[in-house]
């Protein structure tokens, strides 16, 4: 029996390579003879980077960058194994994330993406063709501008001065000069990955769906929105609305200023994974979030694995945290069923700091119902 | 595809017969044309003689007796419908029941069985051949003195005086005189459904175990022993580590003194469910209970209905809220895979609250899950 094991991480708790091991050790249990393809699953977010070094055979190089609030701080970018052209993964999550923010300097009117432009520049450094920026749980909403200043472009207030860090800088910004900005770039392609659903502007954009999330009040939302508003005229006609602009405060829009491409995340992402190889020998698909519920079709980790499998005809079992409202509708993204990891009323504390052995156990649990199953049909 | 659905309650959230029904409509979400054979089943405790009742077409008696703590309460036994001797089941817990004892009263060395013995009255009244008495959730430790007094039973101290109410007054019992007790017992068979684990005397004798469950303090414990210990010696030879002796705090024992049999409780509780006519129909069976641990397999329901399962060779699952410590060893008792209802990170009091929903829910998933492994083997 052979088991492709492709879960996300869970936020917060346990990133996707010990969720794969988790569950791994779940399936031995009850099948010992399994055979367990593992292909651990990341969004561009949080431990991307790592992730993707580790699924290419690649390696992880650290950097020391200028944080979200402006302080230096260790940070890593990951340099892709396997054959193809030479390709770096910057995870803006490692050098502008919002675990970076302290909490009482959640105010994403200040924090920088600065730092991603110079993990952009160390990639560079070492001569790499292609550059894949992950987004995902920033902690910042400059709408890239820290990034470009840190690879040269400078931007400018009405009398010609240089403006300072964060959104609500960019109110003052009249010119974007890239004329200065690494010529490496020319080269080097790079790529975004980002949630084709994150816009830079208006109702539906950055400022107004992400800003209270990362800290920003009622005034700094309006202050934050007519900012971006303003950079998006500097940045070049179209921008205000392409999808993915929005991701990661704007990032995603800063970065096309500068000739990126921006992705559907799970595209690049699952590029990297080969996942659709490995299908054709599954004779199951596990797959696993933090929460399964009515978003997951939305692009989630389950949903973009069950859609894929559901093109070789494989079933498809997903566990969770948390199961919540409407999770039903993943039965037609390709999800045929569904479980959580928990066991007995706990907070969510100590289901975070247990995910491990409850999803090991989960699964023991999970393989044993189907082999009821299974034994039905005889 | 048929379903037998037996489960037992859950404690103080949802009774055995609304359990079967959450269940069955969990069952039809995902096989709609299913065949759902409901068992709900009790332990003799709280609950069993309404699930009796309605299990046999029978009816449930309405009574005003003695509460445990000597007010009067409105209480039932049940009169079974079917064929064979005219049966009353009285639940001891109605009477006398831990829940019927207000928080501020836990006191076991003064609670009362006597509206135990009401009932028993009560069930003769109207003529029974039999009285099944369910033990279970008490909340007394009288040795089933007070109901022994209420069926005219004498207990005296040194003195001749009748002594008072509550397992500690057994301390100052010097004779017990059954000559005044009512004479339709002589024909009235009295059957008393016991855990056979529970002792009157000694260490693992009722005070000692489960006084301060019931809220006696250890210096209550001693003296509640000390008084068992005289009691028994009233009672007759053998009562001190008879197997179920113990039951409700004392009452088997005390009702052995008047010529009750005391039975394993499920095979005299099963006796009336019918199981192993219905199990060979049955492609799967369901059962659940609150918890599911260790000790799941020491005569609780799901382990009893798993082993009558296993002698016809049907599959069994077991649902339940808390899946606990060493739940695996339910596997040796016949439960082939369980699952717990819980789908995220909650209190035991949400938990408690939505037990039908959740129920039902986890049965959908349950079911879907045995379709993937019943899926698996084409």
């Amino acid at each position: 029996m052979r088991f492709l094991v492709a879960p996300s991480g869970f936020k917060e708790s346990l990133d996707a390579c010990d969720v794969a091991d988790a569950i791994a050790r779940g399936i031995y249990r009850v099948v010992p003879g399994a055979i367990v393809d593992k292909a651990p699953l990341v969004d561009g977010g949080e431990g991307s980077a790592r992730a993707l070094a580790e699924a290419t055979g690649g390696t992880l190089v650290p950097a020391l960058v200028t944080g979200p609030v402006g302080e230096e701080i260790p940070s890593h970018f990951a340099l892709l194994g396997g054959p193809g052209p030479r390709t770096a993964v910057v995870e803006m999550a490692a050098a502008a994330g919002l675990r970076l923010v302290p909490k009482n300097h959640r105010d994403p009117a200040t924090t920088t993406t600065y730092g991603v432009g110079e993990l952009i520049r160390a990639a560079l450094d070492l001569g790499v063709d292609r550059i894949l920026v992950g987004c995902g749980d920033s902690g910042t909403s400059d709408g890239g501008a820290g990034a470009l200043q840190a690879l040269g472009a400078r931007i400018t207030d009405a009398h010609g001065r240089e403006i300072g860090r964060g959104g609500a800088a960019l109110a003052g910004a009249t010119a974007l000069d890239l004329s200065e900005v690494d010529p490496r770039l020319d080269k080097a392609e790079i790529t975004v990955a980002c949630n084709q659903h994150n816009l830079l502007c208006g109702d539906r954009g950055v400022a107004r769906v992400f800003g209270p999330q990362k800290g920003a009040t009622p005034d700094q939302v309006d202050l934050l929105s007519d900012a971006l508003d303003n950079w998006a005229d500097l940045l070049g006609p179209g921008v205000r609305t392409m999808p993915g602009g929005g991701a990661s405060g704007g990032l995603g829009a800063g970065l096309h200023a500068l000739g990126a491409t921006l992705l559907p995340r799970f595209d690049v992402v699952l590029e990297h994974s080969d996942l659709d190889a490995r299908l054709p020998d599954a004779d199951l698909v596990i797959t696993a979030e933090g929460a399964i519920d009515g978003q997951t079709p939305h692009g989630k980790v389950p949903a973009e694995v069950a859609r894929r499998a559901k093109r070789h005809g494989k079933p498809v079992i997903a566990l969770a945290g948390t199961i919540g409202e409407n999770a039903r509708a993943n039965h037609d993204a390709g999800i045929d069923a569904y479980a959580s990891i928990i066991a007995a009323p706990v907070t969510l504390d100590t289901a975070m700091a247990r995910t491990a052995e409850l999803l090991t156990d989960a699964t023991e649990r999970t393989l044993r119902l189907l082999l009821v199953g299974a034994a039905l049909t005889r």
